[in-house]
């Protein structure tokens, strides 16, 4: 296994015992490595630097050396040459660039173990918190534009600084990277304007970069940083990584994958089809517009149970809770409804219990009602009707492309539920606020950071670079913004969980035991 | 004929008439530029520069472009995007990197035509006049090195600036260069030790560094620069561009390429075979040892004619004489022999003409014999004596190539001769000498910058790379030093023409037309 892995990846770290140049042998050294790499069944080239450095280390290493081999898409090509065997130390990066979170792994290339993984805020934040304001910054200002592709870059660097620190291993010996980020993050880190991701027709500037040299990114590896080709402009190279990871493609079952945050993202099909849309979800998921809404950081709920009238909170790092992120807010709206505290409308109902009350956040506000769900902290029926429009903006999106489809919930196998929120949601209380289809909870599946395995995956296996033209010839793109009933059907998702009960038989169900006087 | 040169070498420009995107196609705008590539039977992909200048270019071109494309021994890269089409501006650069002199043209790569032509001092020279000073000036010490290499790299851009300011077109944009040079030349290029091409066992570090991108190599072009390939230290891509210019590997009939300086390379074979060899003439061919010896520059005598006792000279840039070049030593030897002036063995007669005096060059020396061939002008027993040692020197490196091959120069089509020297000495001379064979003087061919032409050559046909590979697979290579019987075989061609006068019996007849007082 650590054999295979070491030689089907992106990059490949070979030692060689080469002769001696003599009398008899007066080959150069290139052609010694070479040949050599070719005894191993390898055509390789020799990178400038590489020629500059064959003196004096090959003699002094007696002609024993390890050479890094970086894969270009069509060769390969030798980018670092080593005195002795150093073909153990052979890594390699995986990243997931996000728009908020630039996560990274350093991955050992032989065994396929992950030595280390961080995560640092994409620096592009100080010119937007949201992308928008980024790609308006830059728009037709090719400074500003430089100024947020080097703080994509210095990003990646400080990433990769702080895996040194961890792993006390030097990534800047890293041969190859694979990125796995949305059109305008990859835009940005290549430094293309990105205005025409969010802009008629949406036709972006490069949606296949596929191997980009390291030095023409500015970004210290050895060799080349692949970037995940998009499908289209809301359909980035995030979420082909994601489907890569969770091998839909691959089945012949049906899959659903969806990767939901501000934006949604899904595809839907097997390995004879693949439909895939986006669309826009809202920033109630990470926490954005509830007032007392957070990312899920430290002092974040993450989980609500509602027990004798009472709320018991899970709150991350353990700490007294100052707001709470997208899976809390999915379990808080559950267990309002289940005990019902709201309407299957949504509307809080104050005599169901003394929490409920007229309140405002701030002075200047309108007082509306809202449930104390902690110490100081209220959610208001504001709030939750921005979670709805979220919710049923997600829920809608898989209803519709499973109607593109002209496939029922019951033919797909699986749903794999990808992304951060995806990551954390407490999948029953998603089925109970009718976000998530009602369907056997083992065919929901947590796909977690999909895109940063699928990163992961490829820099150890380049075959699925072929999968990925298949990937993108078989795939087509619906947009959802031109479907006319959506509006429709998001309307009908707005109810708790569905105006439609009989969708949710387990709800109903559940419903009909806290009726009876269960929980 | 132009439609063919544009598209068979290694950079082609692509005239595309792309659809705008729209509602019904918003594809990327790099997928437009390969799609329309690849109708034109092209497979590229782009480099992160042009997908950085993709916006707005393409939109204010109205999408219309044109595309500089690359190759870089496998595929091909676009390194440009110009707006409009700019098809007809194609250029390309072919240079010969000679350790005294750098030559470069300019080439229109559609046409093939040759726009301008510039050659400079290399400024290596600043860290020694040979090239065994400048080894040793940078042997382990990789600042000097680097000295070295960017004085080539400067040199480069200098010989492209001058081609620029004569042609007026920006040598900035050459798509591609191609490269011919001795194998210490192309070491310094790229920045590598030259020590191993002198010193024993002779295996230097990179004899085929094939494409290099000229932002590696620090040479401002928009692709790839590529270097000849060497057979051996001695004999390097200069040459092996030099046979490809004259084509003898592609021939039936048997030829001899001569490249003949301070060294001397040859090359015997045809399609079948390939046999070659290099060795040490010593500098007197190029103006070296011989006291009023200089390079082929203005003042130079180049030609000398001996009538009715007195010398008729020919001065490069008809200026007044100050010294003697190759070609007119060869032409002065030759009229001392003819006219009885020196006997067969380069001895001077003193008593066939008061122009033969005891002379000494300055104050301290030794007198000694020495022949008045123009004002204040003497060339010296000791000069014809080294001259003779160097003229032996190179005809019996070509007889014993000619013996090795078990070939009779009677069996050889045709005689190359190429270099400066070969360019300008007279034939005649050369052959009344002894330098060159007595054969049919048709069959002696001058082959000028062979170097050049070859490099020019592989700009415009890139089918060549294809021939090298070939070609360097059949030669084999001949260590001259390594030979028992050559320095006798090079006594008996020190006489003049040689000390068997049978094998030149046009000299001996014209010897014969002399001595019954004939011209």
């Amino acid at each position: 296994m650590e054999r295979k892995k070491a030689a089907e990846g992106l990059s490949r770290k070979i030692y060689l015992e080469l002769d001696a140049p003599s009398e008899e042998d007066s080959a150069s050294c290139q052609e010694r490595i070479l040949k050599a790499l070719q005894a191993e069944g390898i055509e390789a080239r020799l990178s400038v630097k590489v020629m500059r450095m064959l003196y004096p280390l090959c003699e002094k290493a007696d002609w024993r050396v390890t050479v890094s081999l970086a894969y270009d898409g069509t060769g390969w090509q030798a980018v670092m040459i080593e005195a002795g065997d150093t073909s153990k130390e052979h890594y390699g990066l995986a990243v997931d660039l996000g728009s908020t979170t630039v996560v990274m792994q350093l991955v050992d290339c032989n065994t396929g173990e992950v030595l280390a993984m961080e995560s640092v805020y994409n620096h592009q934040i100080a010119f937007g918190e949201d992308i928008l304001t980024r790609i308006f910054y830059s728009k037709d200002q090719p400074e500003h534009l430089e100024e947020i592709r080097r703080a994509t870059v210095d990003t990646f660097c400080e990433v990769m600084d702080r895996l040194t620190a961890a792993s006390g291993i030097d990534t800047g010996k890293c041969i190859s990277m694979v990125a796995a980020g949305n059109t305008t993050m990859i835009h940005f880190l290549i430094g293309m304007d990105a205005f025409c991701v969010f802009s008629a027709p949406y036709a972006v500037r490069a949606d296949r970069p596929g191997f980009c040299s390291g030095a023409d990114l500015g970004i210290p590896v050895l060799g080349y940083v692949f970037c995940y080709p998009a499908k289209a402009n809301y359909l980035g190279g995030d979420i082909i990584s994601g489907m890569v990871a969770v091998g839909i493609h691959k089945k012949e079952t049906i899959s659903l994958f969806f990767d939901v945050g501000t934006n949604g993202e899904l595809v839907i099909g097997n390995r004879d089809f693949l439909l895939c849309g986006a669309g826009a979800a809202g920033p109630a998921l990470e926490g954005g517009v509830v007032k007392t809404g957070m990312r899920a950081a430290d002092g974040a709920v993450e989980g609500v149970r509602l027990v004798d009238g009472q709320f018991e909170l899970d709150v991350i790092g353990e700490k007294d809770p100052v707001g709470i992120c997208g899976s809390g807010i999915v379990d808080l709206l559950s267990e309002l409804f289940l005990h019902g505290w709201v309407d299957l409308r949504g509307i809080l109902q104050p005599e169901k219990s003394e929490k409920i009350a007229l309140h405002r956040e701030s002075e200047g506000e309108e007082e509306e009602y809202a449930v104390c769900y902690g110490p100081g902290l209220w959610f208001y029926q504001s709030d939750i009707n921005e979670f709805l429009r979220t919710k049923a903006a997600a829920a809608t999106m898989m209803e519709y492309i499973m109607s593109e489809a002209g496939i029922g919930q019951e033919d797909v196998s699986d749903f794999y539920m990808a992304g951060a929120f995806g990551t954390h949601v407490q999948k029953e209380a998603a089925v109970n606020i009718g976000m998530y289809p009602d369907v056997d909870r083992e065919r929901i599946h947590t796909a977690g950071n999909s895109s940063l395995d699928g990163a992961r995956m490829l820099l150890l296996d380049r075959g699925i670079l072929k999968e990925l033209d298949e990937i993108l010839e078989l795939m087509s793109y619906v947009q959802f913004g031109a479907v006319e009933d959506f509006l429709h059907k998001m309307v009908a998702a707005s109810a708790l969980p569905h105006t439609d009960l009989g969708r949710y038989p387990s709800v109903a169900a559940k419903l009909e035991r806290m009726r009876r006087g269960g929980k």
